[in-house]
């Protein structure tokens, strides 16, 4: 299962009420988080979650709305004793972009280790999380990610007996160990069933509407995605400004078949985005016009 | 008169609910900044009062929770379309720390004055403000700051008469014009008593207790020092992290013979500072426990 706070809502700027969009994950004691803005620190606290299990952040791109509070998690982290090496994966310039703004935190007692994408499509497996980025459409190299918790077979007595594997191997199998035994390489495999449906969640912002998109969402549970304006009309704004409206991004949920939408990163102009709510259930009935600290757990099927 | 709001009260790191320590004032239509953390730009919508009239920053020195806020107040400005420089004082070091840090903010529609210190003690004119920078006692390079608001001498007729000023110049003199005629210039210390009192103003985070902030508080209206810890017997923790504690704020303020004193600068740790408050009034009676957001306007004395 996967553990899912929207710790920000806003766009651009901080305001009383309304952090930074930034979303902050937990699987199996690792927490993943996305983007990090000027305030994100106090959000993580206001949720009540620890910042101690983080070890990887993404980063979507390098506008100060999305990496500015970078520098004070990072100093938080280190007075917190943390020794673990923190992984940070965003844009080509990411090191040079993290280590200027770290110019106030010059001595953190951990390593970080910077992973700078080029390609269009990247992937990467971090613990539990298999992590995909793809780049979507602003003014500047902007990547949305998709994580998935894959999820084994069942466990098959038929196909463990049909691959002859021994009875006494059968636990150690099902927790994941290789075996090499009676001259034989045993591997679970051999005793599970077709890999289940896991858990899959897709995140972009900031980005006009794109293929990339609506092909990285294509049947995931969890759609989060920018809503910088919620009026019917501002298409053209949206597009002026390289950013995407409700409706937008409810038309996205709805050809990839996204399970549910989260609305966030607001206009700061934007005071009250559930106005909008009646109208983009229109177009994506499942969708949430998300306010800051908004938590699910997502669990894998039950039907399966 | 001067209008100061504490904008925050938190020493390391920003929380729920205290923002981290700044100050703000406002005098004739222009706004002073001493420090900048993560979250200051809240705290300042928070507490009502716009930033477009800032025009000069002062940075106490380069920790983080000092100047982490500072490439997003400078956006936010700049989003605001602000064209009108900034100037910003500060230790050696300042314009690189700054430019490091606004790796995010590339293209701001205004300039940047710096002005980088190097002095024990500086003083500088902006506008009404007063400014004289002092440095302290932390384990880095950090600077106090007192800002006074001098108040002209009262009109004086008989002054003005045995100077021989002609009464059709009286007006102009008073509102600071300079007036040549006659063949000579008339000034308007001719036609004024002495200088009044003025207004006093001194801050100073962080630091341990110093000649420097004493000889520099001497006689203020209001000094707004550090509490990082507020326990009797704080003193060796205060001293091994090069900060001090409410009683030796306190003993400052009455050496300096300061009017009111104000705490700030809480470490995290410190979730009641108003514990210690009847324990720190032994010591120097006008004290206050400030939260985030406290507000004064100091006012030219009415005596005189």
């Amino acid at each position: 299962m996967l553990d899912v706070c929207l710790l920000g809502t806003g766009g651009m700027m901080p305001l009383p009420n309304r952090y930074l969009t930034s979303l902050l994950t937990r699987c199996n004691g690792s927490s993943l988080l996305i983007d990090c803005g000027e305030g994100t620190q106090v959000a993580l606290r206001n949720a009540g979650w620890s910042f101690n299990p983080i070890d990887t952040i993404l980063i979507t791109h390098f506008h100060g709305d999305h990496v500015s509070g970078l520098p004070g998690l990072l100093l938080s982290m280190g007075n917190a004793d943390r020794t673990e090496p923190v992984t940070i994966i965003g844009p080509k310039g990411l090191e040079k972009v993290v280590r200027s703004l770290c110019v106030i935190a010059p001595e953190l007692p951990f390593d970080i280790n910077f992973i700078e994408m080029n390609d269009a499509e990247e992937t990467f497996i971090r613990g539990d999380y298999n992590i995909t980025a793809f780049k979507v459409n602003h003014n500047i190299t902007c990547y949305g990610y998709s994580i998935e918790i894959k999820r084994a077979g069942r466990f098959d007595p038929e196909l463990a007996k049909a691959n002859d594997v021994p009875l006494k191997y059968w636990n150690r199998l099902q927790k994941g160990e290789e075996i090499e035994a009676d001259g034989r390489v045993f591997t679970q495999n051999m005793i599970l069933g077709p890999a289940r449906k896991g858990i899959k969640l897709t995140y972009a912002t900031d980005s006009r509407p794109c293929p990339s998109i609506t092909k990285n969402a294509k049947g995931t549970d969890l759609l989060i995605l920018e809503g910088m304006y919620g009026e019917p009309g501002s298409e053209q704004r949206a597009a002026e400004h390289r950013h995407m409206n409700f409706a937008e991004a409810a038309t996205i949920a709805l050809r990839s078949k996204a399970e549910e939408l989260w609305l966030t990163h607001y206009s700061p102009a934007m005071a009250k985005p559930e106005l909008y709510k009646d109208y983009v259930r229109g177009i994506f009935a499942n969708t949430k016009i998300c306010r800051d600290g908004r938590k699910v757990t997502l669990e894998f099927s039950r039907d399966e």
